[in-house]
């Protein structure tokens, strides 16, 4: 059960992805609030982990004024009616022309909830192998494939900046010191 | 050395803390990319923790609809001239009403890079005490303090959504399994 009712919801700018304004919300108790707000499709970030490797890209990330940033496979959910998964196995495939044999959902957490509602869906994808040619990032998508070595996670941990790289790359870590790794 | 320059912005959306819009950024090779873009002074989040307990809140993210977010002490770089530690301190004694004799920076990360410039500084705080009275949350922020037991974490980050606390939980998951934890 949710604590507040939203009242009303204006919308000051429409991007090609997100839009941006601000709610009003009633608590139960009266109390009114408004709240920044920044609405999202939402993201789906990959895992990708083989033998040897966890599979990595590296791209410029404008809206950060970040040249290189070293992030596990994502895409936005910026296909309607496709499903998470489905959109998992695409981005898989476009940024690192990999297929996966079986998939796990990790977990799905809320980049910024202070102000935004994206949520990331992230996977577990294991069995690689190589995808069909024809899978290619879009035309504005700078992506370099970068095939990491696990024994060197540590290092992948301290290259990454993104929050969904760094919740993957932990869990993965957790997950082989405990046993239970690929 | 960035690989782009940025050609110009707009600003469609000015909010209470964010600004939303649109920029345009020229690469090395000529090619001109656009990108929504939101603006964000950037955050801190406080991973407190004593012999016993991590010092955890519940507040309502309305804009997220998210009734009773579990998270770690945080809060917007909103002052301006405020060194980011000094924001911490605040934050840990407004949220949960704590001083602490110990800091060390754990990392800063991105939360949405795709689109957003947020950057999150995490701190680790220990040595912990309690604050005088007269620290106290904003109006409208409506903070639950919970001291989650240490040995419940794995309870902790699956209670957990957002983007930071599951950083920081799963840090300090990773320092206690390694010997280095309080």
């Amino acid at each position: 059960m949710r604590s507040f009712e939203l009242l009303d919801a204006q919308v000051g700018f429409t991007g090609k992805f997100i839009r941006a304004g601000v709610e009003r919300f009633r608590h139960d108790d009266g109390q009114l609030v408004s709240r920044d707000k920044v609405w999202h499709p939402g993201a789906v970030g990959v895992l990708a982990v083989d033998e040897r490797h966890v599979w990595l890209t590296r791209q410029p990330r404008e809206a950060a004024g970040v040249s290189d940033s070293l992030e596990v496979p994502a895409g936005k959910l910026d296909v309607p009616g496709e499903p998470r998964l489905e959109c998992a196995r695409r981005e898989l495939a476009e940024e690192v022309g990999k297929h996966a044999g079986h998939w796990e959902e990790i977990c799905s957490f809320l980049t910024s909830p202070g102000f935004s509602d994206e949520r990331v869906w992230l996977y577990f994808a294991t069995e690689l192998r190589d995808a069909d040619a024809g899978s290619e990032p879009e035309d504005d998508e700078r992506i370099e494939i970068v095939p990491w070595p696990l024994h060197r996670l540590d290092e992948a941990l301290a290259g990454c900046e993104d929050s969904k790289s760094l919740i993957a790359l932990l869990w993965l870590g957790r997950r082989r010191a405990t046993g239970r790794g690929e």
